[in-house]
């Protein structure tokens, strides 16, 4: 199936928002086995996207779209699908009941412009958004597959995930027998080159129809292990076979397959050892405790933390040395240590995270320059810190620092 | 001039990573009175691009190109676009200079593959490209201009800045008689169809070649205005008058201008007014501290915060009575207020936000269902509260409690 993914809006034209739906969407359909060979982006207008469809449609079996469905006056792809198709708007009761009741719930009137979004071509297969005002549609028309959908990252990932994705699948099933399946490998504290060198050449253990790929990123570098098969519980077996392979060669390297991430691997261990996590954060500024947070169910593991950004705070909060702060600083080994030490006593966990650096742009000096930081952990019997410098980019400097915090812990986990 | 943006390889195509560079492109292009109508993205192949670039030069003016420039056996761009433009390599003595200097101070051997990265059409202008190894390239053929730059982010953004703006800006000001200006104008708490039906066709009160888009989003929506002219004074007293005339309408939800986000304008507030904040945070676990923290030079005004993320921390802590915790629960009034007075206290600050919620996507009753976030605001005299709903996706959840925090504490500087 070679698809095409079309976005349509203005601000993803001139650059003002990042097109990160594009992505989405291509990365979804790869995975089920879809061909996406083409992104497009255009400005919202009729003619624009009914000249973008009459071209497209000769040469992709599929045109997902997103962009344009919403209620102001510059929305025009419900428009323009009309007189693609040539067809007329009906009213779409379950969307209009759904729309009432979100109404209700929030306690907001219900205004002709958003009951408009009820309104659908009478030939489209409607796909319900609960997340959101506009449903998505689809048209099966000559073959070719056309779906509509919110440019809203959240409604457009929704809707995919409950219909897009499970119509494309079974036709990609249908239409061509192998699909393909993938199973990945999770590694940290090794760079790709030198994980591909251990590897070897790939060809030497992949046979027909099989694919190994080097995703690196913050977290570590993933591996997927692809395979086209007609046979899900074959498929499955000689994913494992791999697997054991490569676990032979790299398994110290290995923390985790499939979905998993660093976060998740690791607070489950936190759970299965009964063991509780605090942080002590200062140029992060709550950021470790948000990521211990993001997953559902992490009141099992972690209790709480100290957002200690002045020095005031490490002194009063987290009970570190007005000695240390003046003669190493506040982003120092010592501090770093003091920091975990002081917040585990104070928040009663058997783990206690610091998080002490130089975010930048600004505020560096020749000996710390900015991009240093500090992350120490402390448990019941030691504390361990380790120095880093991610560069001078604070979004990144605070990202890498939360996920060698993360790291850290592992260690001291598995170790 | 009509732009078309082409960016150039197989990971953009299935999504494995999300295409930056196109939307910086698309930036700098507007900025300076480009028009970009197109962004397309195609897989690595020489007859995937050939076919592109004849089908584009008939409808653009430039062809901006990114990718495909490296050293391995996928980058392709080189020599499609010498069979394009049936030319020769020729060496590019400065190129392979610098080169040999990177090489040498860096202390690595300079390999073959590398060498031919000096190795140029004959045709170009080469581009200098002094963060990487493959210069851009700029060929002006038939008065359609195009230019290929690599992909690694930070050298196509070297090479635009040093050379093709500056290029592009001297063509649109000789070519071109309208250029493009913009000014967009922030709002708050108010949906985008209620501030529509606010505002009214816009087409009353805009005239040719002036235009207002709609851009919503969790922070609020903006409203961009723009408008076509040939003279910069003209167009900005145009924009100041049309930003007069909707500031008389919807006025109230303006929070402001330009580049500014709510975060960025309250901040300012804070610095001008000479307060401080501090926070305390349940459900989000740090995520409002980050936000606060993610600004250089926010030590001026975030001071720190607890995440008092048990029951028990909440009353060790920040002083929350345990009464209160046991007849109104973690998630009421009462909590949210008492935890952002006794953070206030602690941590000595002006104002203090709380936030305590059931972020989701379990946990909710049917008196507090999933989603129930109440948020705190301490100042000396006063405390307030909030209660809000956002759905039960547990993300969502937190990132708009976080803008809603700010929103209330932007209401009280600003009242």
């Amino acid at each position: 199936m070679k698809i095409a993914i079309l976005t349509i809006g203005d601000e993803l034209c001139i650059g003002q928002i990042i097109n990160t739906n594009a992505a989405w969407m291509a990365q979804a359909c790869t995975e089920i086995g879809g061909i996406v060979l083409r992104h497009i982006t255009i400005k919202d207008g009729i003619d624009l996207l009914l000249n973008e469809l009459h071209s497209l449609k000769k040469e992709y079996d599929c045109i997902l779209m997103s962009g344009g469905l919403g209620p102001t006056h510059d929305d025009k792809t419900k428009e323009t699908l009309l007189a693609y198709f040539n067809d007329a708007l009906i009213l779409h009761e379950p969307t209009l009941d759904s729309l009432k009741t979100r109404a209700r719930l929030r306690g907001l009137p219900l205004n002709q412009r958003n009951m408009d979004q009820a309104l659908v071509p009478s030939t489209c297969t409607v796909l319900e958004n609960p997340r959101g005002t506009a449903p998505g549609m689809l048209f099966h028309v000559e073959n070719v597959i056309y779906v509509s959908l919110p440019g809203v990252p959240s409604e457009m990932k929704g809707i995919m995930q409950d219909h897009v994705i499970p119509f494309l699948r079974k036709h990609i099933e249908q239409e061509q027998g192998k699909i393909p399946y993938y199973h990945t490998i999770l590694t940290k504290g090794i760079p790709e080159s030198a994980l591909a060198d251990l590897i070897g050449e790939p060809d030497l253990f992949l046979q027909k129809d099989e694919s190994l790929a080097f995703l690196p990123s913050y977290q570590g570098v993933r591996l997927r292990l692809g395979i086209l098969s007609i046979d899900p519980i074959q498929a499955q077996q000689r994913l494992m076979e791999i697997q054991a392979f490569l676990k032979n060669v790299i398994g110290e390297y290995v923390y985790g397959f499939g979905k998993a991430s660093l976060l998740s691997v690791t607070t489950d261990l936190l759970i299965q050892k009964q063991c509780t996590i605090s942080v002590v954060e200062s140029c992060t500024g709550g950021l470790l405790g948000a990521e211990f947070t993001k997953q559902s169910g992490s009141s099992a593991y972690f209790i709480g933390g100290l957002q200690t950004y002045s020095n005031d705070l490490k002194m009063q909060l987290a009970h570190v040395a007005p000695e240390s702060l003046e003669h190493f600083g506040a982003v120092s080994k010592e501090v770093a240590e003091e920091m975990a030490i002081g917040g585990r006593k104070v928040l009663k966990t058997t783990y206690c995270l610091s998080i002490t650096g130089i975010a930048g742009p600004d505020g560096g000096t020749q000996v710390k320059p900015v991009g240093t930081v500090w992350i120490g952990l402390a448990s019941e019997h030691e504390v361990v810190s380790k120095r880093f410098n991610f560069g001078n980019d604070r979004a990144i400097n605070r990202e890498r620092s939360v996920m060698q915090a993360i790291a850290m812990l592992h260690d001291a986990l598995v170790s």
